[in-house]
């Protein structure tokens, strides 16, 4: 796949995305297996190609005819889902190339992961009729695609998100299932996901140069285990770095990470030092954990870009804001943000508002002289806001402290501010809300304002993470520019 | 302080968390300040002892005659909570001195902490008579007392969790409910709290000396700004470490939050430098965040001590857990836990039980081959627990992903296995619980977990940082037995 253009790339892996019809092979009107999810997602997700299940013993499932066989689908199929055990996948193969099928995807596993010589053959032999063949294959060993646009849910869980521009590319099934299930629980907008599994045929390679020139996506998630050719891997990252955000969570990092990506994808994790100084000197942005990836993706579809340096932070919005300052001081200098004096203007003007008892003036800035009320609490984000030196406001919300000062109508009244200013200085809003004993209204709070392109986040330390990776990524693509 | 035995200062600081009867002064009954929640609360929590609130203007709040001031109150009054402007305090302390009593907390702020001459002097003035007469003051600047076994709930928010043998000292009132708030949310039950302020007084290392000798105590969590006698402190946080585990966040590590402790405590933090070395050669147990305390109590509260050093890690409950297993591993690795490879013996029994095929029988154990069914992943997870080189079980589980292939019911059952199974062997087991699309349901199961003393932690990376922070204190305190 090397050879085609960003064009033809995206015309030759158009049925894995954008297929006109689907088949589910092992599908079972019975049980509920992973074929049957599959089927129940799409029908669910509303996709409006054809969806084909295929088992020999035939019947209806979700209103839809089960065909014995591919061969019995009276309409082309581009896309085919293989929920089947390995002894059978040989005999599939040569029905799917009569049948001219596009793409298959093999949910079915069991070859080179388990390491033992029968089922690195097996892969062998599948990968040997993939060449012969004029068929795409993903997987083995995965769950292949998700594609918000075509209405086609990720894995048999179905998971399914609005529209959106972050696309994903995972080795792993249950990273990417649990990125889209965690990323959507915090208001991440997919518009395309991929998961390649051993990867025998299409890879994260592929995958990743399609993403890159793909139009509808903006920012991509990565994770990857290892790749055949790593060397090829960290070229291709960098390169797409170069025109979109690539944030990248390497499996198998230490020596028990590595041993089970070995038999998790039979992949022979890159040595981490190689990789991670591949990695520096280029735009990629490395995270450590799921969590991590999750915030970056999030910052990155809630701010798209940032080229500020100086941040100030607000606290105690219902009284109690002076440790809330102290830490939100620390732990942001610590990971590395600016948070510098407030001019003596705007500090004159927040000692005016609040007055001086009880309050921190400085930087953070304890609020909690406002006495929790929202038209103060407005004017003092905005008198912070119009400060010319500062870049962006994080603020610290406790929904579990904020309610015991506050019914839930002014919450909402300070949020809603906080969304009408950050557009009105066209300065970006950040907002800290941790978990806590209100978790409805916390959950309302974060989904409402998600919705209003404010990053949320749980603590102050992940908010703070995220900001860096967003403000170097920010800073590295400016640098091209020039 | 400094001179009183243990035994001394547990009586001396009895009116403190023991207080016979509170007066509220500055509580009204036609306005919702400060006062006025301490009141509700102290009510509503159930408080046994007098409850007098004083307001010149007098009346009757929550079924409570408001008294004209202290001297009128026709019982004798062991804590007073003054919730009044600066200004009035003088006038304030000879009354409490007429009245005998023996401690008063000044919510009221305004001294120290504003760093101007006027303020310095009002507080030096506090200091002199508090030297003159017989009573001890708790502040200024600050929100006192909290005692579950006493019902004595923190702040004017009313915080109340069961009894239990966590206590804390909190420099920061903010910090300290925050602490609360949280840590109730995530099972943490306490005994006792408290929040000095300024400490004129009673200070952090009174209080420290007093949980380290409270029989009540078990555990000891502690947020500090700075303190007139750094080194004293050090040397006290040093000795109580010996017989209880305290683990210390530090605010003010840097130049932006040492400005901000500044101006909210009047601390002048100590340099971040000698504190952490004089910490690292002791037990003391140093945390960076809030998060970081809370998932520290809240493991030693479950676990109590932890000696063994080999973890298992399960993950894949519902499928997917191939790279749930290859980040767990890296994660807890980077950490630096143990992830051993299981005994040949279990790697058999596993494989009898689950199949090679998608299935990691490595450590992590990639447990998706038990088809979700709760049978056999009780026995999966009782096959690991057996190993006699595991020490430890680590479950991942994701509530979005579970919910998706098993019903409520089952995850009940395998939780209720987990419960059972740590108890039949005698051998820690800790959950990651992260949150996702069904908060309902994982916080339901959060709650009943911890009632059943399983720590839970919404990140790999929380869980093994807590972890690791338990083993090591455990180890520390079995060396000093030896």
């Amino acid at each position: 796949m090397l050879g085609l253009s960003p064009q033809e790339l995206l015309q030759e892996l158009k049925p894995v995305f954008y297929p006109r019809s689907i088949a589910i092979i092992g599908a079972s009107p019975k049980s509920q297996n992973a074929g049957s999810g599959w089927v129940f997602g799409l029908v669910a997700s509303g996709f409006s190609g054809g969806i084909y299940p295929v088992n020999p013993r035939g019947g209806e499932m979700f209103g839809l005819k089960v065909y014995p066989s591919l061969a019995s689908i009276p309409a082309p199929v581009d896309y085919v889902i293989v929920s089947i055990p390995r002894e059978a996948v040989p005999g599939l193969l040569d029905e799917c190339i009569a049948k001219k099928i596009r793409a298959i995807h093999f949910f079915t596993a069991g070859y080179s992961e388990l390491g033992d010589t029968t089922s690195n053959k097996m892969e062998n032999e599948l990968m040997q009729k993939a060449r012969r063949g004029d068929f795409h294959i993903i997987g083995p060993n995965c769950i292949g695609n998700f594609c918000t646009e075509s209405k086609i849910p990720l894995s048999p869980m179905a998971f399914m998100s609005e529209i959106g521009t972050v696309s994903f590319i995972s080795q792993s099934g249950g990273m990417g299932a649990k990125l889209a299930e965690s990323g959507i629980a915090r208001g991440l907008k997919f518009n395309k996901g991929i998961n390649f599994g051993n990867g025998i045929d299409l890879d994260g390679i592929d995958f990743l140069r399609y993403m890159g020139a793909d139009p509808k996506t903006s920012i991509i998630g990565a994770y990857f285990e290892g790749a055949r050719n790593g060397r090829q891997l960290l070229n291709t990252m960098r390169e797409v770095s170069k025109v979109k955000p690539i944030v990248v969570l390497k499996g198998g990092r230490t020596e028990v990470g590595a041993a089970a990506a070995k038999s998790h994808t039979g992949s022979l994790a890159s040595p981490v030092a190689i990789w991670s100084a591949a990695v520096k000197q280029s735009g990629v942005i490395e995270v450590r954990t799921i969590e991590e990836l999750t915030d970056t993706l999030l910052i990155f579809q809630q701010l798209g870009s940032w080229l500020g340096k100086n941040i100030a932070i607000a606290g105690g919005l219902a009284d109690g804001g002076g440790g809330i300052s102290v830490t939100a001081g620390d732990i942001c200098s610590e990971v590395g943000l600016t948070i510098p004096q407030l001019s003596s203007q705007t500090k004159e003007k927040l000692t005016k508002l609040l007055g001086l008892v009880g309050s921190i003036l400085h930087n953070p800035v304890d609020v909690s002289q406002a006495g929790s009320s929202p038209p103060i609490l407005e004017e003092a984000f905005s008198i912070i806001l119009a400060d010319p030196t500062i870049d962006m406001l994080i603020v610290q919300e406790d929904m579990g402290i904020l309610l015991r000062q506050l019914d839930k109508g002014s919450v909402e009244t300070v949020n809603n501010s906080l969304v009408k200013l950050k557009d009105t200085y066209n300065k970006p809003v950040v907002i800290v809300l941790p978990p806590g004993l209100n978790e409805p209204e916390r959950l309302q709070t974060e989904h409402k304002l998600a919705q209003d392109s404010i990053p949320i986040f749980p603590t102050m330390e992940r908010a703070a993470r995220a900001i860096l990776r967003l403000s170097r990524y920010s800073q590295f693509r400016a640098t091209l520019r020039n």
